[in-house]
């Protein structure tokens, strides 16, 4: 099983493809798409829709992950970044893969063990579990490479049916 | 020039398609594009490209236009209109029409002539202006309607490079 986490943000996304080889975890293919802010918004969702499809389209994931969100405060950076985040769903949704959404918890809590582990923690988890020489960078790939690598997890509890359905 | 107004939303998206007619703007079509709350977010996210794209590959617009968007304080609310918002705007952008965007204080004096006045004030002027027996409904699609109506007004001023130019 492949998958392709993402991490959509409207200057980065952050993806990466993590295949499930012999019972561990191995790292594909990772990268930042960035769009310029000087760019007219519409051209970067344009953009940022080419990049991600050439990415699916090269690697044909089995299962998109994403992050589920939560804004506390800053309403601006939720648009923003919801802008993206319709963009980045609706080009994996198009090219027929499920995608599987988990909370924040459930991803630290995959990856380390411990549902409020601190992002430096989960950094250098997703680098060992990986084998890496040295972190992800930037966060945004690290971030999507630790929700494909909670969604492997996570994959055969989905498929007994021990866990409830988390596609989105 | 045939304007495509569109107010955003997952829930609901507005939209109408407004014509200038001999120095009259007419309403050539309205209405409102619904996904169900029950629906997984990416089947909701396809069915408004499906919709949309079939309202603007029928009437062909010039222009699109829709209002800039301010949320206060609920970014929860932010982060489920921004994934329709980058759909939608996706979905014109791909078309190849150009997109024109309004701060709502600008869609306000348009239609009305005050950048303050009440919503149902706008309503009114937009029921008025467009010869209708009564408001449009509901106000996603009247909101959709002022929109495209302030574009109209603008037009002559942004082609004689009167004002900035408000494509993103």
């Amino acid at each position: 099983m492949l998958v392709l986490g993402i991490d959509p943000g409207l200057a980065i996304t952050g993806y990466a493809l993590i295949g499930e080889e012999v019972d561990a975890p191995q790292l594909f293919a990772a990268g930042a798409i960035r769009t310029e802010s000087k760019m007219p918004l519409t051209k970067r969702l344009l953009e940022l829709r080419r990049q991600l499809s050439a990415v699916a389209g090269a690697h044909k994931p089995d299962a998109v992950a994403v992050e589920e969100l939560f804004f506390g405060r800053n309403a601006r950076t939720a648009l923003a970044v919801g802008q993206a985040r319709g963009v980045a769903l609706l080009t994996c949704a198009e090219l027929g893969v499920p995608i599987y959404q988990y909370k924040p918890a459930e991803v630290k809590e995959a990856v380390t063990g411990y549902g409020a582990a601190p992002k430096a923690q989960v950094q250098e988890m997703v680098r060992l579990l990986l084998h890496l020489p040295v972190p992800l960078e930037p966060d945004d790939v690290a971030d999507a490479a630790a929700v494909a690598l909670c969604h492997l997890r996570y994959g055969l509890a989905l498929a007994c049916g021990l866990m409830v359905e988390r596609t989105i």
